[in-house]
Protein backbone atom coordinates (compact mmCIF):
# COMPACT_ATOMS: atom_id res chain seq x y z
CA UNK A 1 0.00 0.00 0.00
CA UNK A 2 3.16 2.18 0.83
CA UNK A 3 4.60 1.65 -2.22
CA UNK A 4 1.42 2.10 -3.99
CA UNK A 5 0.69 5.46 -2.66
CA UNK A 6 4.28 6.69 -3.42
CA UNK A 7 4.08 6.01 -6.70
CA UNK A 8 0.87 7.79 -7.14
CA UNK A 9 2.55 10.89 -5.64
CA UNK A 10 5.49 11.02 -7.37
CA UNK A 11 3.00 10.66 -10.67
CA UNK A 12 0.82 13.51 -9.17
CA UNK A 13 3.86 15.81 -8.76
CA UNK A 14 5.25 15.11 -12.14
CA UNK A 15 2.34 16.11 -13.24
CA UNK A 16 1.88 19.01 -12.02
CA UNK A 17 5.72 20.27 -12.85
CA UNK A 18 5.69 23.28 -14.55
CA UNK A 19 8.91 24.30 -16.21
CA UNK A 20 10.29 27.83 -16.67
CA UNK A 21 9.69 28.94 -20.31
CA UNK A 22 13.07 30.92 -21.26
CA UNK A 23 13.26 32.72 -24.81
CA UNK A 24 16.73 33.51 -25.52
CA UNK A 25 16.68 36.41 -28.76
CA UNK A 26 19.46 35.64 -31.18
CA UNK A 27 21.04 38.74 -32.14
CA UNK A 28 22.82 40.61 -30.00
CA UNK A 29 22.05 38.17 -27.42
CA UNK A 30 23.68 34.86 -28.22
CA UNK A 31 25.39 36.49 -32.04
CA UNK A 32 26.78 39.41 -32.15
CA UNK A 33 25.22 41.13 -34.92
CA UNK A 34 26.83 44.79 -34.24
CA UNK A 35 30.22 43.32 -34.06
CA UNK A 36 29.51 41.19 -37.13
CA UNK A 37 28.12 44.51 -38.95
CA UNK A 38 30.93 46.59 -38.20
CA UNK A 39 33.82 44.76 -39.00
CA UNK A 40 32.21 43.81 -42.29
CA UNK A 41 31.04 47.60 -42.85
CA UNK A 42 34.77 48.71 -42.35
CA UNK A 43 35.79 46.27 -44.81
CA UNK A 44 33.97 46.60 -47.88
CA UNK A 45 33.37 50.69 -46.88
CA UNK A 46 36.54 51.53 -45.31
CA UNK A 47 36.30 54.99 -47.07
CA UNK A 48 32.78 55.51 -45.56
CA UNK A 49 32.45 57.11 -42.33
CA UNK A 50 31.50 55.13 -39.54
CA UNK A 51 29.59 54.96 -36.41
CA UNK A 52 32.12 53.48 -33.46
CA UNK A 53 30.46 50.75 -31.53
CA UNK A 54 29.63 52.38 -28.34
CA UNK A 55 28.25 55.26 -30.41
CA UNK A 56 25.78 52.88 -31.77
CA UNK A 57 21.99 54.47 -30.27
CA UNK A 58 18.41 53.04 -31.24
CA UNK A 59 17.60 49.35 -32.34
CA UNK A 60 18.36 49.38 -36.34
CA UNK A 61 21.97 50.26 -37.05
CA UNK A 62 20.43 51.36 -40.82
CA UNK A 63 18.33 54.19 -38.90
CA UNK A 64 21.39 55.69 -37.19
CA UNK A 65 23.26 55.99 -40.38
CA UNK A 66 21.04 57.62 -42.76
CA UNK A 67 20.66 60.04 -40.07
CA UNK A 68 23.81 60.83 -39.43
CA UNK A 69 25.84 60.31 -42.61
CA UNK A 70 22.51 61.81 -44.21
CA UNK A 71 24.99 63.79 -47.01
CA UNK A 72 26.01 60.62 -48.57
CA UNK A 73 23.79 59.19 -51.18
CA UNK A 74 22.15 55.39 -50.80
CA UNK A 75 24.09 54.97 -47.02
CA UNK A 76 21.30 52.77 -46.24
CA UNK A 77 21.59 50.85 -49.12
CA UNK A 78 25.63 50.08 -48.44
CA UNK A 79 24.67 49.57 -44.51
CA UNK A 80 21.80 47.17 -45.81
CA UNK A 81 23.86 45.34 -47.96
CA UNK A 82 26.24 44.22 -45.38
CA UNK A 83 23.37 41.81 -43.22
CA UNK A 84 21.98 40.72 -46.99
CA UNK A 85 24.93 39.42 -47.69
CA UNK A 86 25.32 35.36 -47.83
CA UNK A 87 27.26 34.28 -45.21
CA UNK A 88 26.54 37.05 -42.77
CA UNK A 89 24.39 35.78 -40.25
CA UNK A 90 26.77 32.74 -40.54
CA UNK A 91 29.70 34.16 -39.54
CA UNK A 92 28.21 36.21 -36.45
CA UNK A 93 30.76 36.01 -33.64
CA UNK A 94 29.61 35.09 -30.51
CA UNK A 95 28.27 37.47 -28.08
CA UNK A 96 31.06 36.38 -24.78
CA UNK A 97 29.83 33.84 -22.48
CA UNK A 98 26.44 33.62 -24.19
CA UNK A 99 26.86 29.87 -25.65
CA UNK A 100 28.00 28.52 -22.63
CA UNK A 101 25.52 30.19 -20.57
CA UNK A 102 22.44 29.01 -22.74
CA UNK A 103 24.64 25.39 -22.42
CA UNK A 104 24.04 25.90 -18.76
CA UNK A 105 20.51 27.16 -18.85
CA UNK A 106 19.34 24.03 -20.90
CA UNK A 107 20.53 21.80 -18.41
CA UNK A 108 19.45 23.15 -15.10
CA UNK A 109 16.37 21.46 -13.78
CA UNK A 110 12.67 22.82 -14.33
CA UNK A 111 13.89 24.78 -17.34
CA UNK A 112 13.36 24.74 -21.11
CA UNK A 113 15.31 26.86 -23.25
CA UNK A 114 13.99 28.10 -26.81
CA UNK A 115 15.47 30.79 -29.47
CA UNK A 116 13.33 33.09 -30.41
CA UNK A 117 14.46 34.97 -33.34
CA UNK A 118 13.39 37.32 -36.12
CA UNK A 119 14.43 37.36 -39.22
CA UNK A 120 15.01 40.02 -41.37
CA UNK A 121 12.94 41.45 -44.46
CA UNK A 122 15.43 39.85 -47.07
CA UNK A 123 15.26 36.41 -45.96
CA UNK A 124 17.06 34.55 -48.48
CA UNK A 125 19.95 33.37 -46.35
CA UNK A 126 19.13 34.86 -42.74
CA UNK A 127 16.76 32.06 -42.14
CA UNK A 128 19.15 29.02 -42.97
CA UNK A 129 21.97 30.98 -41.89
CA UNK A 130 20.72 31.30 -38.33
CA UNK A 131 20.04 27.41 -37.98
CA UNK A 132 23.46 26.96 -39.57
CA UNK A 133 25.00 29.47 -36.63
CA UNK A 134 22.64 27.57 -33.76
CA UNK A 135 24.17 24.14 -34.61
CA UNK A 136 27.49 24.80 -35.27
CA UNK A 137 27.66 27.09 -32.04
CA UNK A 138 25.06 24.87 -29.74
CA UNK A 139 24.67 21.74 -31.45
CA UNK A 140 22.60 19.85 -33.50
CA UNK A 141 20.07 19.78 -30.28
CA UNK A 142 19.30 23.34 -30.15
CA UNK A 143 17.91 23.12 -33.82
CA UNK A 144 15.02 22.07 -32.93
CA UNK A 145 14.51 24.89 -29.74
CA UNK A 146 14.42 27.59 -32.89
CA UNK A 147 11.17 29.85 -32.98
CA UNK A 148 11.26 31.81 -35.58
CA UNK A 149 8.95 34.81 -35.65
CA UNK A 150 8.49 38.12 -36.79
CA UNK A 151 5.87 38.68 -34.01
CA UNK A 152 7.61 37.12 -30.75
CA UNK A 153 4.48 38.03 -28.88
CA UNK A 154 2.79 35.12 -30.12
CA UNK A 155 6.02 32.69 -28.43
CA UNK A 156 4.07 31.18 -25.17
CA UNK A 157 7.46 31.71 -23.17
CA UNK A 158 7.49 32.79 -19.04
CA UNK A 159 10.94 35.34 -19.94
CA UNK A 160 12.25 36.32 -22.67
CA UNK A 161 15.75 37.91 -22.58
CA UNK A 162 16.10 40.50 -25.66
CA UNK A 163 17.96 43.40 -26.47
CA UNK A 164 15.12 45.17 -28.68
CA UNK A 165 13.10 47.58 -26.07
CA UNK A 166 9.99 47.36 -28.03
CA UNK A 167 8.39 44.26 -28.72
CA UNK A 168 5.18 44.31 -29.87
CA UNK A 169 2.59 42.10 -31.66
CA UNK A 170 -0.56 40.95 -32.12
CA UNK A 171 -1.43 40.22 -28.10
CA UNK A 172 -0.89 42.79 -26.02
CA UNK A 173 -0.16 41.23 -22.45
CA UNK A 174 2.53 38.12 -23.87
CA UNK A 175 2.58 35.51 -21.25
CA UNK A 176 6.44 36.23 -20.94
CA UNK A 177 8.33 39.04 -19.15
CA UNK A 178 11.09 40.96 -20.85
CA UNK A 179 14.53 41.20 -19.82
CA UNK A 180 16.15 43.59 -21.76
CA UNK A 181 19.41 42.53 -22.90
CA UNK A 182 22.12 45.78 -22.36
CA UNK A 183 23.71 46.37 -25.47
CA UNK A 184 25.44 49.97 -26.91
CA UNK A 185 22.34 50.92 -28.78
CA UNK A 186 20.28 50.27 -25.53
CA UNK A 187 22.15 51.85 -23.10
CA UNK A 188 20.91 55.25 -22.87
CA UNK A 189 17.17 53.88 -23.39
CA UNK A 190 14.74 54.48 -21.26
CA UNK A 191 12.92 50.83 -20.45
CA UNK A 192 10.54 51.71 -17.64
CA UNK A 193 9.95 49.06 -14.89
CA UNK A 194 11.98 46.38 -16.53
CA UNK A 195 14.68 44.77 -15.26
CA UNK A 196 18.40 44.59 -17.40
CA UNK A 197 20.76 41.50 -17.79
CA UNK A 198 24.45 43.49 -18.81
CA UNK A 199 26.36 39.90 -19.56
CA UNK A 200 26.20 36.62 -20.02
CA UNK A 201 29.58 36.70 -17.93
CA UNK A 202 29.10 37.92 -14.21
CA UNK A 203 26.92 34.99 -12.94
CA UNK A 204 23.80 37.31 -12.79
CA UNK A 205 22.05 35.36 -15.54
CA UNK A 206 21.38 32.38 -12.66
CA UNK A 207 20.39 34.69 -10.32
CA UNK A 208 17.65 36.23 -12.73
CA UNK A 209 16.92 32.69 -13.70
CA UNK A 210 16.53 31.51 -10.01
CA UNK A 211 14.01 34.45 -9.80
CA UNK A 212 11.97 33.51 -12.37
CA UNK A 213 11.80 30.21 -11.41
CA UNK A 214 10.35 30.79 -7.82
CA UNK A 215 7.57 32.87 -9.35
CA UNK A 216 6.09 30.30 -11.54
CA UNK B 1 -19.45 65.36 -22.04
CA UNK B 2 -21.27 63.21 -24.28
CA UNK B 3 -18.39 63.79 -26.57
CA UNK B 4 -15.77 62.94 -23.78
CA UNK B 5 -17.94 59.73 -22.73
CA UNK B 6 -18.41 58.22 -25.88
CA UNK B 7 -14.63 59.10 -26.68
CA UNK B 8 -13.56 56.85 -23.58
CA UNK B 9 -16.34 54.43 -24.22
CA UNK B 10 -14.93 53.63 -27.58
CA UNK B 11 -11.35 53.82 -26.20
CA UNK B 12 -11.90 50.92 -23.21
CA UNK B 13 -13.92 48.87 -26.12
CA UNK B 14 -10.87 48.99 -28.10
CA UNK B 15 -8.70 47.83 -25.12
CA UNK B 16 -10.63 44.90 -24.22
CA UNK B 17 -10.88 43.78 -28.25
CA UNK B 18 -9.81 40.25 -28.38
CA UNK B 19 -8.76 38.81 -31.70
CA UNK B 20 -9.22 34.97 -32.30
CA UNK B 21 -5.74 34.15 -33.04
CA UNK B 22 -5.90 31.81 -35.80
CA UNK B 23 -2.65 29.30 -36.50
CA UNK B 24 -2.64 27.66 -39.62
CA UNK B 25 -0.38 24.82 -40.28
CA UNK B 26 0.96 24.82 -44.09
CA UNK B 27 2.56 21.14 -45.30
CA UNK B 28 -1.14 19.76 -46.35
CA UNK B 29 -3.45 22.56 -45.00
CA UNK B 30 -2.13 25.61 -47.05
CA UNK B 31 0.37 23.59 -49.60
CA UNK B 32 0.17 20.10 -51.18
CA UNK B 33 2.71 17.78 -49.55
CA UNK B 34 1.33 14.77 -50.30
CA UNK B 35 0.56 15.54 -54.01
CA UNK B 36 3.51 17.18 -54.50
CA UNK B 37 5.53 14.55 -53.15
CA UNK B 38 3.43 11.85 -55.13
CA UNK B 39 4.04 13.35 -58.29
CA UNK B 40 8.01 14.13 -57.30
CA UNK B 41 8.42 10.46 -56.52
CA UNK B 42 6.88 8.87 -59.16
CA UNK B 43 9.31 10.75 -61.92
CA UNK B 44 12.23 10.41 -60.24
CA UNK B 45 11.54 6.42 -59.63
CA UNK B 46 8.93 5.52 -62.01
CA UNK B 47 10.27 2.00 -61.49
CA UNK B 48 9.55 1.71 -57.66
CA UNK B 49 6.67 0.40 -55.83
CA UNK B 50 4.09 3.37 -54.69
CA UNK B 51 1.24 3.66 -52.08
CA UNK B 52 -2.07 5.48 -54.50
CA UNK B 53 -2.47 8.96 -52.37
CA UNK B 54 -5.39 7.91 -51.06
CA UNK B 55 -4.00 4.77 -49.71
CA UNK B 56 -1.43 6.93 -46.95
CA UNK B 57 -2.14 6.17 -43.64
CA UNK B 58 -0.10 7.79 -40.78
CA UNK B 59 1.82 11.39 -40.82
CA UNK B 60 5.15 9.91 -41.58
CA UNK B 61 5.16 9.58 -45.56
CA UNK B 62 8.81 7.75 -45.36
CA UNK B 63 7.41 5.19 -42.37
CA UNK B 64 4.75 4.15 -44.55
CA UNK B 65 7.12 3.35 -47.65
CA UNK B 66 9.41 1.88 -44.92
CA UNK B 67 6.95 -0.15 -43.74
CA UNK B 68 5.36 -1.37 -46.99
CA UNK B 69 8.48 -2.02 -48.97
CA UNK B 70 11.00 -2.95 -46.44
CA UNK B 71 12.11 -5.97 -49.28
CA UNK B 72 13.82 -2.55 -50.89
CA UNK B 73 17.03 -1.36 -49.83
CA UNK B 74 16.78 1.79 -48.66
CA UNK B 75 13.38 3.27 -50.02
CA UNK B 76 13.53 5.38 -47.40
CA UNK B 77 16.10 7.57 -48.37
CA UNK B 78 14.56 7.17 -51.86
CA UNK B 79 11.49 8.88 -50.22
CA UNK B 80 13.39 11.34 -48.10
CA UNK B 81 15.15 12.43 -51.16
CA UNK B 82 12.27 13.65 -52.57
CA UNK B 83 11.74 16.25 -49.88
CA UNK B 84 14.96 17.06 -49.38
CA UNK B 85 15.80 18.34 -53.02
CA UNK B 86 15.87 22.36 -54.42
CA UNK B 87 12.94 23.82 -55.00
CA UNK B 88 9.90 20.48 -53.93
CA UNK B 89 8.70 22.86 -50.97
CA UNK B 90 8.84 25.87 -53.45
CA UNK B 91 6.68 24.34 -56.03
CA UNK B 92 3.82 22.42 -53.58
CA UNK B 93 0.65 22.89 -55.09
CA UNK B 94 -2.07 24.47 -53.29
CA UNK B 95 -4.51 22.56 -51.24
CA UNK B 96 -7.93 23.42 -53.09
CA UNK B 97 -9.29 26.29 -51.56
CA UNK B 98 -7.06 27.09 -48.88
CA UNK B 99 -5.01 30.29 -50.55
CA UNK B 100 -8.99 31.99 -50.57
CA UNK B 101 -10.03 30.78 -47.65
CA UNK B 102 -6.92 32.20 -45.84
CA UNK B 103 -6.83 35.38 -47.92
CA UNK B 104 -10.71 36.04 -46.33
CA UNK B 105 -10.09 34.81 -42.73
CA UNK B 106 -7.37 36.68 -42.36
CA UNK B 107 -10.01 40.16 -43.84
CA UNK B 108 -12.26 38.70 -40.69
CA UNK B 109 -13.08 41.08 -38.05
CA UNK B 110 -11.54 39.69 -34.82
CA UNK B 111 -9.02 37.38 -36.27
CA UNK B 112 -5.19 37.63 -36.52
CA UNK B 113 -4.13 34.90 -39.01
CA UNK B 114 -0.95 33.35 -38.28
CA UNK B 115 1.08 30.24 -40.34
CA UNK B 116 2.40 27.56 -37.86
CA UNK B 117 4.68 25.61 -39.72
CA UNK B 118 8.38 22.82 -38.62
CA UNK B 119 10.75 23.31 -40.82
CA UNK B 120 12.07 19.26 -41.78
CA UNK B 121 14.91 17.96 -40.40
CA UNK B 122 17.14 19.02 -43.36
CA UNK B 123 16.26 22.29 -43.54
CA UNK B 124 18.68 23.70 -45.65
CA UNK B 125 16.02 24.46 -48.55
CA UNK B 126 13.20 23.76 -46.78
CA UNK B 127 12.92 26.67 -44.72
CA UNK B 128 13.37 30.04 -47.24
CA UNK B 129 11.62 27.92 -49.88
CA UNK B 130 8.63 28.31 -47.28
CA UNK B 131 8.88 31.94 -46.99
CA UNK B 132 8.68 32.21 -51.05
CA UNK B 133 5.97 30.14 -51.27
CA UNK B 134 3.81 32.37 -48.70
CA UNK B 135 5.37 35.36 -50.30
CA UNK B 136 4.55 33.91 -54.31
CA UNK B 137 1.30 32.59 -53.31
CA UNK B 138 -0.53 34.46 -50.60
CA UNK B 139 1.78 37.76 -50.67
CA UNK B 140 4.68 39.66 -49.01
CA UNK B 141 2.27 40.72 -46.54
CA UNK B 142 1.75 37.18 -45.09
CA UNK B 143 5.72 36.48 -44.86
CA UNK B 144 5.74 38.12 -41.77
CA UNK B 145 3.11 35.79 -40.34
CA UNK B 146 5.36 33.05 -40.50
CA UNK B 147 5.86 31.17 -37.43
CA UNK B 148 8.60 28.28 -37.88
CA UNK B 149 8.95 26.49 -34.82
CA UNK B 150 9.62 22.55 -34.25
CA UNK B 151 7.24 22.70 -30.81
CA UNK B 152 3.88 24.20 -32.21
CA UNK B 153 2.71 24.00 -28.75
CA UNK B 154 4.96 27.33 -28.11
CA UNK B 155 2.92 29.04 -30.36
CA UNK B 156 0.18 31.44 -28.15
CA UNK B 157 -2.82 31.08 -30.63
CA UNK B 158 -6.52 30.06 -29.67
CA UNK B 159 -6.89 27.72 -32.14
CA UNK B 160 -4.59 25.89 -34.44
CA UNK B 161 -5.47 23.91 -37.86
CA UNK B 162 -3.08 20.85 -38.33
CA UNK B 163 -3.32 17.64 -39.94
CA UNK B 164 -0.87 15.98 -37.97
CA UNK B 165 -2.77 14.41 -35.40
CA UNK B 166 -0.52 14.17 -32.05
CA UNK B 167 1.27 17.63 -31.75
CA UNK B 168 3.10 17.22 -28.55
CA UNK B 169 6.09 19.71 -27.12
CA UNK B 170 6.99 21.90 -24.29
CA UNK B 171 3.30 23.00 -23.11
CA UNK B 172 1.17 19.95 -21.80
CA UNK B 173 -1.78 22.02 -22.31
CA UNK B 174 -1.20 24.31 -25.12
CA UNK B 175 -3.19 27.71 -25.18
CA UNK B 176 -4.67 26.41 -28.89
CA UNK B 177 -7.39 24.05 -29.49
CA UNK B 178 -6.36 22.35 -32.40
CA UNK B 179 -8.71 20.92 -35.15
CA UNK B 180 -7.94 18.10 -37.14
CA UNK B 181 -7.80 18.87 -41.05
CA UNK B 182 -8.68 16.11 -43.01
CA UNK B 183 -5.97 14.18 -44.97
CA UNK B 184 -5.54 10.88 -46.48
CA UNK B 185 -3.37 9.66 -43.85
CA UNK B 186 -5.21 10.78 -40.86
CA UNK B 187 -8.79 10.55 -42.37
CA UNK B 188 -8.60 6.25 -39.98
CA UNK B 189 -7.20 7.68 -36.85
CA UNK B 190 -8.45 8.30 -34.08
CA UNK B 191 -8.91 11.63 -33.01
CA UNK B 192 -10.15 12.01 -30.06
CA UNK B 193 -13.16 14.55 -28.51
CA UNK B 194 -11.32 17.16 -31.08
CA UNK B 195 -13.38 18.82 -34.04
CA UNK B 196 -12.50 17.80 -38.08
CA UNK B 197 -12.37 20.51 -40.79
CA UNK B 198 -12.65 18.34 -44.07
CA UNK B 199 -11.67 21.03 -46.61
CA UNK B 200 -11.64 24.78 -47.58
CA UNK B 201 -14.24 24.48 -49.99
CA UNK B 202 -17.49 23.64 -48.52
CA UNK B 203 -17.44 27.28 -46.41
CA UNK B 204 -17.56 24.95 -43.19
CA UNK B 205 -14.30 26.88 -42.11
CA UNK B 206 -16.17 30.37 -41.72
CA UNK B 207 -18.89 28.07 -39.20
CA UNK B 208 -16.03 27.00 -37.27
CA UNK B 209 -14.65 30.49 -36.93
CA UNK B 210 -17.38 32.04 -35.81
CA UNK B 211 -18.20 29.44 -33.23
CA UNK B 212 -14.59 30.22 -31.88
CA UNK B 213 -14.96 34.20 -32.18
CA UNK B 214 -17.89 33.52 -29.52
CA UNK B 215 -15.52 31.25 -27.17
CA UNK B 216 -12.67 33.63 -26.94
Amino acid sequence: MFVRMTSRAIHIGQMCEKKLRVLLDMDQVLADFELGFFQEYRKKFPDYPYIEMQDRVGFFVKDQYEKMFSYIPNIGNAVAKIYKTKKFFLNLPEIEGAVDAAKMLAKMEGVDVFICTSPIEKYKYCLAEKYEWVDKHLGPEWVGRIILTKDKTMANGHLLIDDKVDITGAIERPSWEHVVFSANHNMKTDIGKRRRLDNWTNGDWKELIEDFKMRI
